[in-house]
């Protein structure tokens, strides 16, 4: 794939996290330089970084910001300080459960330690352990889009929303990895790319990522999606998750649902990209996955733009859907794609990770 | 109904046509004051008037306005200048199929007239004409008032996509006219309004006209109608229409198909309202519509905004989509409620017609 700057990045050196802010793509490439996790948390919240991969590497690495800002130096001090920050991260987004699986990643190797490791030897094994989980995130998008392409075709026209690309994920992405990858081999894909309102993700991220990997992109309102889907354009609709439940319904950005509907209605297969760190087998269906609402400026107006609607007038703003497994065709993970029912394929896939 | 700014108004002293600029709502209430057709056809391509019946009733004061304009007394002046100005309004919008209705009215007036009437009793025949229509065009709003409430249920929520309402007439609107008359008689609907991309009708319309009239209403961005209608607070859909083919296809803003094959997926009745002027008896079915494709700055830029995808960006942006009749519960018409099959109840309406 053409060179895509890295959404997040850790500087070992500083030590800093440096985010790519995507509130300021596509006008222009900034970084940002964070020292302290309360910056992170702040990124988190404000969507600079965002996509649920992106979010858990970039948590993992605001607590090791944060024990490296925590004073003391015994055990029981960075133990206090290691759950605080925990729990302030884990705060700043209620729906990725990528955030948890990350920060709980991060505490297995905190209390895995003997008691007697100093400060600065536990700090660099939570160090390693975050770059292992960045490492990983690259090797399951690559597997991803490995699994995906099994099920494209050379000259198909996908169809995606919101940004499961690069810029939510260490590398490759999700949904768009297959689309990366199909670039690299020829595959030579055009791609329908939902503006995904309110926050634009396909049109500030996800249309200039796929024009810097080189894909023949184009961007539309999402309400075209029912269009494009009808005039028969599109064979695939690939979609990114933050979270499965254990009965496969999946909460992912909100728009998701009405596209699953539709590919539904028009007999176009609706692909959903997983990573394992996405899927949350104690949650039993979608109905138990909380719904981030965010704020009613989001919808009335966008980008510092003057209010498009009445000022006083009602906002209804969830961030996330869930779409039910009967309206997923496959789900593909890192470790291969499940077909329906998803409940028994992704209890097995528990089991194995288990065994 | 709470007094509305009327959007169509003719001064008759001026002579003038008074157009409520909707580009500028709901941030300033600014009216246009146009006195050549030239004008009143930029009005029209710039979405300053918009809206099928509205611009019908544009175009036929449009029309009038260039006659006024037109050098020469005599009957073959005239008629050359007649056709001249038809065209050209004909051409300001290609999908509305009342632009075309409100001038073939106009010019069986003109083509009626005795080739002795001099030039000033044949504009004042044609200025009562005009008049006619709008007069008719708010009748028509309050029959598709109560026919459309014989459908709906007090304190119902109802799901409504761009601006088919009173600023889209002469008066009550066509989707919103039993909402304006439901809410005078206490039927306490709830309603949600689409904000419809590109041009944010339902945010920057719908949802004002709706506060004006004290109706209770909560503005949504179009992807997040899936998830309101599975939340079953939603008992019907209601939207306007631009066009209906001989079998009951519908052309309306883009977004609308989108919403019907939802409404039909969540079981939710999904309500067109068509006044006769909309029914195209020539045409077919709706692969005959033409779908006016826009600008791409529409969808690349929110409200004014920077823009908010890369320059280079392609982009499709279809205004208008078509809702195959099998998923159109029930077309409200002026003329009663009809019901599928619609090719031989529109029939038998234009029969009636013509009867």
């Amino acid at each position: 794939m053409k060179a895509l700057p890295s959404a997040v990045r850790w500087d070992a050196e500083g030590p800093a996290l440096i985010l790519l802010d995507q509130t300021k793509l596509p006008r222009v490439t900034v970084f940002l330089r964070l020292t302290e996790a309360e910056e992170v948390e702040q990124a988190i919240r404000r969507l600079q970084v965002r996509g649920a991969p992106a979010i858990g590497l970039a948590a993992a690495w605001g607590l090791i910001l944060g024990l490296r800002q925590a004073a003391g130096s015994n055990r029981s001090e960075l133990e206090a300080a290691f759950k605080g920050v925990t729990k302030h991260l884990l705060n700043s987004r209620p729906t990725a459960v990528n955030l948890r699986w990350a920060l709980e990643k991060l505490g297995r190797i905190f209390y895995l330690q003997p008691p007697s490791l100093r400060r600065e030897p536990l700090l660099k094994a939570l160090e390693a352990e975050a770059a292992r989980l960045q490492a990983d995130d690259e090797v399951v998008g690559l597997r991803l889009g490995e699994h995906g392409l099994t099920l494209l075709q050379p000259g198909w026209g996908l169809l995606t929303h919101c940004n499961a690309g690069s810029l939510a994920t260490a590398k490759w992405g999700t949904a768009l990895a297959p689309i990366h990858l199909g670039q690299e081999r020829g595959f030579g894909f055009t791609v329908w790319a939902d503006e995904t309102r309110p926050l634009l993700q396909g049109s500030r991220l996800t249309a200039w990522e796929l024009q810097q990997s080189g894909v023949e992109v184009t961007l539309i309102c999402d309400n075209m999606a029912a269009s494009v889907l009808a005039s028969g354009k599109v064979q695939a609709v690939v979609v990114g998750c933050d979270r499965v439940a254990a009965n496969g319904d999946v909460a992912n950005k909100i728009g998701t649902l009405g596209l699953a509907v539709l590919a539904r209605h028009f007999g176009v297969p609706f692909y959903v990209f997983a990573p394992t760190s996405t899927l949350d087998h104690d949650c039993p269906s979608g109905a138990s996955i909380p719904i981030e609402e965010r704020g009613r400026d989001e919808v009335i107006s966008f980008s510092g733009s003057a209010p498009s609607a009445p000022e006083s007038v009602k906002v209804f703003n969830p961030a996330f859907d869930v779409t039910p497994a009967t309206l997923v065709t496959a789900l593909v993970t890192d470790r291969g794609i499940l077909w329906p029912p998803y409940g028994p394929a992704l209890e097995k896939l528990q089991e194995e990770s288990h065994g």
